[in-house]
């Protein structure tokens, strides 16, 4: 593609068509089973891609901060779940906000619903946050008594209209099968309604919502919750593949890295490409060597998995060190771009701060600044 | 400090004392040694933080890409050495970098500086990167042939001057001991002084640069080196504690993070603070479990460390998880703020895009963007 000619730095590029395919799958699979689609922006935290996900039809969605549901609520976003635990230092900020979109928090802790229940003048929805084993965050869901409580003191609040009941399968980033994924799957929502059940007598009511990608890739029959919110499948990586929860030609992005070094006697190449563009999130490669990333042939149509043994074996701020097959070695020089689908793309694209469609159209994603 | 009560979230707190103490230091330590002095300015990445070593009389920088060198060359710095295998595809930029301040560039292949040679309207300085040791880049010094050969190609070039040889003791992250950092100093410099004797009769005209804060931070005679370049020595962090280059109190940087979430009985906290803020650098806690920080316990007056097993445990993309003191866990609540020692300043630096000083400056960092 003459895209690649006018790459100059490390770039991420989008596969548009495969991302809109893979917002169109989860969509159809969401309806197919009869469940609301709350789709987590943090992967992706770009206006444009978002009007990609509105054009399927979703018109609700998660994000992991207050930053990022104001960017958002800015492009027409108004029923916003922040998926994260509520930080009461940014109650100004909240108010604000509820007072102009439908926004859902997440609550935890009794003294937080207290104090923004005196605090708040517009009001909010609020979620219970249940940890089913993956021991991040949340009241466990064998703690009956913790979360009967706090479910009296939301429903008896003036500002905080109950939700429902939300956990996040995190355990699921551990599984070593696919089986393992649909066990964790069904083992959570077993838990949620169980904790649906012995809060109220009317279990219908009680809105369950779950979201980790590998469970809404892999569990076919999602029809026992309510909501999903996955996020990771618009671009899916190195990591979902591993898990089991996507085939390589759906994931819709990659790397480009400049070469600008090569050591054939090491069959390595060093890429710019580091720790600023990748992150440093690893997966275990065989021979459980770490891996911050699979080596991918750039070409013309965007960019294939090449085989084997071809991956990024270490990164350091700038520098990217990717070991090459001895055949792959010989024909590479400094200049050339290699190809690098990242192990964790969530991270990268917050690294990277915008992409790169393979017909060369930029795309945004959220900066950060510092608000004080 | 009342600054506390405004941050509402994660926050880069710099103590500007502190860092000005580190960066006198760092330049008195060079004059003492009568070594060039360079900083590198990949750490902070911020022109007001510049003008502090401008300040104590600085006048030539490293940086490690050629946005960082326009961005500090716009602020008046005219003798940068982009301490980073030179990256072709980058030649347009270069020349018009070149035309305006004194530029070096760092070559490892006889076909880069072949390529620029011809494409330069402009002369850049050219330093040759040997491998010491490190095995990220370089060309090893153990091979005078093709150190020889370059050397010659670049001396018989016309746009590119002849700087000297430069290396990275990036093994130094690897020692155990402050006496290993001091044997790979050592080692480095014979490998470079064998070098530089092999490829000229002249030896005292080959300029050997060395660059990192163990070394320059550890070892007290630098006088047999002509140039240094260390970086992270202006913040220090938890890395650089535990490898012997600083004390805890020489440590300029603290991350000030909102707490959302308190588990008595786990004795941990969850903060908003994870992987998109401290990255995932990881050193290995007491016991061998990972650590992603060190907890402070911010003051009026700043923040001290505070002993003990209470350390940053896990991060995910917003969330971190804390391990506190049983002591402690009963006394901290969601809303206040915890302070936590960052393992690697450079990343968190980069992630966070901004410094808030202890008396409420915000001070820049240069922000990422796309070039196509």
């Amino acid at each position: 593609m003459k895209l690649l000619n006018k790459i100059t730095e490390p770039t991420l590029l989008l596969d548009k068509g495969k991302c809109i395919l893979n917002i169109r799958r989860m969509v159809q699979k969401a309806k197919r089973n009869n469940v609301h689609f709350r789709p987590h922006f943090k992967t992706h935290q770009s206006v444009e891609i978002g009007e990609w996900f509105r054009q399927e039809g979703v018109l609700s969605i998660s994000v992991s901060s207050l930053k990022m549901a104001k960017y958002f609520a800015e492009s027409g976003w108004d029923d916003i779940t922040l998926a994260f635990p509520v930080n009461i230092r940014e109650a100004s900020q909240i108010n604000e906000l509820a007072g102009k979109i439908n926004l859902n928090l997440l609550f935890i802790h009794p003294e937080t619903v207290e104090f923004l229940d005196l605090f708040l003048e517009n009001q909010v929805g609020g979620l219970i946050k249940i940890d089913t084993g993956y021991h991040r965050s949340g009241i466990p869901a064998s703690d009956n008594k913790k979360v009967s409580k706090l479910w009296k003191i939301i429903r008896n609040s003036g500002n905080i209209r109950f939700k429902g009941l939300l956990a996040h399968t995190g355990q699921n980033y551990h599984a070593s099968s696919k089986k393992e994924v649909v066990a964790n799957y069904y083992n959570t929502l077993d838990q949620l309604q169980e904790v649906a059940g012995n809060i109220s007598n009317d279990q219908d009511k009680i809105m369950i919502s779950i979201g980790d990608t590998p469970s809404c890739s892999i569990v076919d029959d999602l029809s026992g919750v309510d909501e999903i919110r996955p996020g990771n499948f618009v671009f899916y990586d190195l990591m979902q593949y591993k898990l089991g929860s996507c085939r390589p030609d759906q994931v819709a992005v990659v790397m480009a890295c400049p070469v600008v070094s090569v050591r054939k006697e090491r069959n390595e190449v060093v890429i710019w490409g580091g720790a600023v563009h990748f992150s440093k999130e690893q997966i275990l490669h065989e021979n459980k060597i770490p891996s911050y990333g699979q080596v991918a042939e750039l070409t013309k149509e965007g960019w294939k998995w090449t085989g084997g043994d071809e991956f990024l074996a270490s990164v350091s701020q700038e520098h990217g060190i990717v070991k090459l097959a001895p055949e792959k070695i010989t024909k590479i020089k400094p200049g050339d771009l290699l190809g690098i689908i990242p192990v964790h793309s969530c991270l990268t694209a917050n690294l990277m701060k915008g992409y790169l469609t393979l017909d060369g159209k930029k795309i945004d994603h959220l900066s950060g600044t510092l608000e004080v």
